[in-house]
């Protein structure tokens, strides 16, 4: 079973990797990194690189495509070569997912027309534009359609999607293994349970705070 | 404050990016990925390349480290250029951290003496090999030594260490940010938690199936 993870530059470093360390641990899973241009991505805060070892003429028939989000993709939402490989390969997998504001990629491409999906919660009411129908789930599946909600969702998805294609036993193996048994010193993970004024800030300077650039700089670089 | 993970050849890759998807997000963090050797490491499952590029030599004054785990860490368990350097830094270190094995890299470099600790919960017991008291906790503070359980629990010790550096309400910027509301689709993440044979599983092939080995090699591969 091959999956695909698409890289980009300026991506979010943890919704490639959830996903990654969960269906990637699937019997038999193959992980290919694939992107457009082939080698070294920086992700959105600029510290983290990681190879995409497969361009896209490399990886034509993956079992199941991952397409995270992240900064980076405001540059992926125009009809191109992006969009016709996600399209081709789209209709041989067996599962399309995304994490994050990968979801807006899969939606650009004209894959969400008409299905329930999510994205990150600053980003849900910019799929209408693409004919989706966001929900506030965090997992959400529409046929082979899986979109997750923000960037950690990608464990959440990972883990569901793996006892789907391999059964519980081994999605319980693979939670058990990455002792994913959450503690959060917080209940502030999503916008109905964080304070107000900590949802304010991430509304207001939600994209530069993500993309790790200084506080004190994000209102003037604005978003 | 600059933040130094180091990477090694067959790392875990969700040890290292839970901390750098939480910590990384502190106003004014600067992070580095830090190697013995730079250029590109290779994760346990062999298909995820993570650029280090920094050598040990270019960070010497991090103000927080942080050592992730993975099957690599069995060659790292003896002295020498990187226990010098681990113990170098750790000297000027606000905090030194660890996720999952990395906590015996951080014991066998001599750090962990007569204190608390925690590991993935398959390499507890080698904790007091190294004068370490391993305890069952997901995140153990011991004065400035931060040790987090297993892969996943980076991110729990991430945001935790986030508020104890910027504030609750900067913790809970980020944790929403990554919209970090788990919602795992089994109650498996622990041993006291997972069913009997799912925890046998792991007790006999976990290194196996961790690094990503067909598990059905996993048996004649042992660990």
């Amino acid at each position: 079973m091959q999956i695909a993870i698409l890289l980009y530059d300026r991506f979010t470093a943890l919704d490639a990797i959830g996903p990654y360390e969960t269906l990637g641990l699937i019997p038999d899973a193959e992980v290919v990194f694939v992107a457009e241009r082939p080698g070294v991505h920086r992700s959105d805060k600029g510290s983290l690189n990681l190879v995409a070892e497969a361009g896209l003429g490399d990886v034509t028939a993956p079992d199941v495509l991952v397409v995270p989000g992240g900064p980076g993709q405001a540059a992926l939402m125009t009809d191109g070569p992006l969009h016709d490989w996600i399209r081709a390969v789209d209709a041989g997998t067996t599962w399309t997912t995304s994490v994050c504001t990968g979801s807006l990629i899969l939606a650009a491409a004209g894959l969400l027309r008409g299905r329930r999906a999510t994205s990150h919660w600053l980003a849900l009411d910019l799929l209408p534009t693409y004919g989706a129908e966001p929900t506030g789930e965090r997992v959400v599946f529409d046929g082979k359609y899986v979109t997750a909600a923000g960037v950690s969702s990608g464990i959440d998805m990972g883990l569901t999607l793996a006892g789907r294609i391999a059964g519980d036993l081994v999605a319980q193996t693979i939670q058990l293994g990455i002792e994913y048994d959450p503690q959060p010193p917080y209940d502030a993970g999503s916008p109905d349970k964080a304070p107000a004024d900590v949802v304010a800030a991430l509304r207001e300077h939600g994209n530069a705070i993500l993309a790790g650039k200084r506080w004190r700089d994000a209102g003037t670089e604005g978003n």
